[in-house]
C-alpha cells in the first residue's frame, strides 16, 4: 500500500528513497487520485493552521480587529522567525493589548537559517515570537479576547477556543476529533490524527468557497486571498510554500506540516490534496507536490508554470559553498511516481 | 527485504516509520546478523573517514608530524564546527605550513547549533574550517605533503592521495572502487557505493587490529585509541557519536554518515556493524545502533550501559522550550525491531 514518492540520486544511483501516500479529492468528497493508504490516520500537524483560522474570520473578529493580509497570513503560518514575521505577530498581540508573555507555544531558534544568524549577530535570543507557530497562537488569543474569554491556557483541549476550532476542523474534514485521536504538537497545541483523504477533503472545501455555508465560504476566500497577497508571511525566505504561492498567487494554496505532511487547495480545478511521507521527510513532500502539480495541465500547462515546477520538483542537495560539489546529488520524484498514468482520471487531471 | 527500524510515536500512535538494512559481520567475513538487503550498494559517505585516515598513520606521516589524539580524531570527524574543532584543524594545517586556502571542501555554517549562533554573534562567517569535513581534508593535505606531492586538487579521483586512500578502502572492505560506483560527496570528495555488508566488514577489521597486517593493525588501533581519548573531536556537543564513545571509550567505536548511514566497530566482541536507513534519516540510524548495542549482553550487559543506551534509543522530539510539549513525541526502535530474536545467533550475541 506504500507508494514510492521521491528518490535521492547521487552518481547515477539511488541513494535514498521516500515512500508515502497521496489523496486528491474534490469538494463533494469524490476520490480523484489515491496512492498508498489514504484511510490511514495521520497527524496533520501545521497543515491545518488555515482551517484553525476560519473561526476568527467568520465570526467577524478579524474585521473588528482590522487584521491585514500579512497578519492573517502569519496566523496561518509556520514561519521562519524573520524580523517581518516576529514584528507582525507582535503587532497582532499589541492590537489586543497583549504581549509575548501570553504566548504558550514556547521558544525556539528561528527556522530560517538567515533569521537565526541575524538574531545571534544582534546578541539576541529567541522568544516565543520566533516560534514558527506564534501566529497561530496569537490568532487564538484574538479569538478568545473577541469573545471576552480569558485566553489563559488556550492550548488546552478544554478551552472554549480549542473547542470552537476543533468543531470547525470536524465539519471541514468530516473526521472524528476526540481524546483517542489526540496527540500534542511541538507547540503544545492538540493535533488530531485523521485519515489522509479527510485532510484532502478539508482543503478541497477550503478552496471551494461557494460550496461552503456563506460565512464559512467567505472566510475561506478571505484567508486564501490574504495568503496569496502575503505569501512571505506563510513561511519565509527560500521556503517551498512561499515560493509556490508567490508564483501561482490565488491559483494554488499549499501548507506544509511537520513529519512530512503537505496539503494543497486548487480552487480553479476544485481539488484538495494531502500528502504524507511515511518517514516524516518534508523534503519529499515538497517534491511530491511539485511533481503532482506538473501533471494538471488545465492548471499548470503553461511553459512558465512547468519550468517553475520542474525547478521545485528536482532539488539539488548541497552541503556547502565554494567546493566543487554543486550538482553532486538531487532529490527528485521517483521514476515510479506516475500519478496520473497509474490511475488515469478522465476529468480534471490527466497523464 | 526492507526492515522496519524505528518509529515516531505521538499520542500513542505511530506518526512516522523508518525502514532500512543492517549488517553485522565478524572480521573473518562471517555474517552474524543480516536484516533487510545487505548486498545493496550504499554510499558510505562520512562513515569511512577513519579508514581514509589509515594511510596517514601507517605510513608514519602522523608520527613524523606528531599528530595528537585530538588531531587524529578531528581528521576522522564530521564535526560541529565548534571553536575547538576549527582551531584543531587550523593547527594541523599550520604544522605543515598551509592555511585554510588549501582546503577544497567549501564552506558551510557549523553543523552545531550553538557553534552557529556563537559564530554569528561574533560577527563571523563560516570558512572551510567550519565545514564538518575539514579535518579529513587537512589529513589528505598532510598525506600529500609528507610524500612531497603537490596537494592541489587532492579531491580528484586521479590525485595520488585519492588513489592511496581508495586502495586502502578496497582492501579493508573487499569491494569494488571504480568510476561506475563513484559519486561525489557534499565536500567534493569521491564517495563509492559498496554493499552494506562490505562496509560492516571494513569496520569489523578496523576493530580487529590483530587480524590485520602489522602496520595496518597498529594504525587502526592508534586511530581508535585517539578517538576514544578525544571523542568530542569526532562530532561535538550533543552529538550521538560523541556521547556514545564518551560513555564506552575503547569498547565501542561508531561513526555517522549523511543520508542515514552508521557504522560501528566492537573490538571486544570482534564485530563490525553497518546500518543504512532507506530514507536517509540519521535520527533513525542512531536509534537503531543504540537498540542493537542493547542486545549484546557480553558487551553492554551492565545496568549502567543499559540505562545509558536506553536514553539514546528512545529520543524525545521537541520543537521548542518553555511550552508544555516536552514529552509529546518520541523516536524509538520499532516494536518489530527484534534483531536477535528474529535471527538468533548462538555465538557472540543473543536475544
Amino acid at each position: 500500500m506504500r507508494h514510492l514518492i521521491a528518490e535521492v540520486e547521487r552518481g547515477g544511483r539511488v541513494e535514498s528513497r521516500h515512500y508515502g501516500s497521496v489523496a486528491i479529492v474534490d469538494a463533494s468528497g469524490r476520490d480523484v487520485l489515491t496512492l498508498g493508504d489514504t484511510s490511514l490516520a495521520v497527524f496533520p500537524r501545521s497543515t491545518v493552521k488555515p482551517l484553525l483560522a476560519l473561526p476568527l474570520v467568520e465570526s467577524g473578529a478579524a474585521s473588528r480587529l482590522k487584521l491585514t493580509d500579512a497578519e492573517l497570513a502569519v496566523i496561518c503560518a509556520s514561519h521562519n522567525g524573520e524580523e517581518a514575521h516576529t514584528q507582525t505577530v507582535a503587532g497582532i498581540l499589541q492590537r489586543v493589548g497583549q504581549s509575548v508573555a501570553c504566548l504558550e507555544c514556547g521558544a525556539h531558534w528561528p527556522l530560517g537559517d538567515k533569521a537565526c544568524h541575524d538574531l545571534a549577530a544582534q546578541g539576541g535570543h529567541p522568544s516565543a515570537l520566533h516560534n514558527n507557530c506564534s501566529g497561530k497562537h496569537a490568532g487564538l488569543i484574538c479569538l478568545a479576547l473577541d469573545q471576552q474569554l480569558d485566553p489563559e491556557n488556550y492550548v488546552s483541549p478544554d478551552h472554549p477556543v480549542q473547542q470552537q476550532v476543533t468543531a470547525v476542523l470536524a465539519t471541514m474534514t468530516d473526521a472524528v476529533y476526540d481524546a483517542q485521536h489526540r496527540g500534542m504538537d511541538g507547540c503544545s497545541m492538540p493535533t488530531y490524527a485523521i485519515p489522509l483523504r479527510q485532510l484532502a477533503l478539508g482543503f478541497a472545501r477550503f478552496g471551494a468557497s461557494d460550496m461552503l455555508e456563506a460565512d464559512r465560504g467567505k472566510a475561506a476566500a478571505r484567508l486564501r486571498a490574504a495568503i496569496a497577497a502575503a505569501p512571505f508571511m506563510l513561511a519565509g525566505t527560500g521556503r517551498f510554500d512561499t515560493r509556490l504561492i508567490t508564483h501561482f498567487g490565488r491559483r494554488v494554496f499549499c501548507k506544509m506540516g511537520a513529519e512530512g505532511v503537505m496539503v494543497a487547495a486548487l480552487p480553479d480545478v476544485g481539488l484538495g490534496i494531502a500528502i504524507k511521507v511515511e518517514d516524516g521527510a518534508n523534503r519529499a513532500a515538497e517534491v511530491a507536490l511539485a511533481a503532482l502539480l506538473q501533471k494538471i495541465p488545465t492548471l499548470t500547462g503553461s511553459d512558465e508554470d512547468q519550468t517553475f515546477l520542474a525547478s521545485l520538483s528536482c532539488a539539488p542537495l548541497k552541503t556547502g559553498t565554494g567546493g566543487k560539489s554543486a550538482a553532486s546529488a538531487h532529490l527528485k520524484p521517483s521514476a515510479g511516481y506516475r500519478f496520473f498514468q497509474a490511475e488515469p482520471n478522465p476529468g480534471l487531471v490527466k497523464a
